[in-house]
């Protein structure tokens, strides 16, 4: 299984809308991706390494799917969509990572 | 629920033993942990948002816990024991991030 993991620095921008995240952005991948999309998990940065700290990333997004192949055929006819609905959330430039899950 | 994620940057260092943080390390978290460690998910990076681009992260896992409060509990008193252990797999510095999970 893989997943596609999208990061939100905290030094990166000014604003991230985590209700319209939860409720609109990610809603519309899983839509958009149908079976691509085993499930999804959204992270809300709460701290860093130390007590009071501040998180490195203010939120996050894990999108997990069978194969790479899968995501990426599903994904990209709609990356176009997806993208553009980014600037309704948030003006973070985000880090975008897939990755194979190991174990979990 | 909450996690906590450690995150390896790629260009944070020079090693990385994916084996021993699988077979070795996060076991050795899990055990000292106890109820505390709900799971963990061990991710191994795979590309960036581009085909054939590096990944951001070479490696990182997640420890999901009921509550901020019960993972710090059993965490503090394990993490010089913990952290005298990463020297084994790598030599980066890792970024370590707790956050809500809101959905997933």
């Amino acid at each position: 299984m893989i997943k596609m993991s999208v990061y939100y620095p905290a030094d990166g921008g000014s604003k991230f809308d985590h209700d319209y995240y939860r409720t609109r952005h990610m809603p519309l991948i899983q839509e958009r991706l149908g079976d691509a999309c085993l499930r999804y998990e959204i992270d809300k940065g709460l701290l860093g390494r130390e007590p009071g700290s501040a998180p490195a990333f203010v939120a996050a997004c894990h999108i997990y799917s069978p194969t790479l192949e899968t995501f990426q055929e599903a994904f990209f006819p709609h990356s176009p969509e997806i993208r553009a609905d980014v600037a309704n959330y948030t003006d973070i430039v985000p880090i975008v990572q897939i990755s194979e899950i190991v174990e979990g």
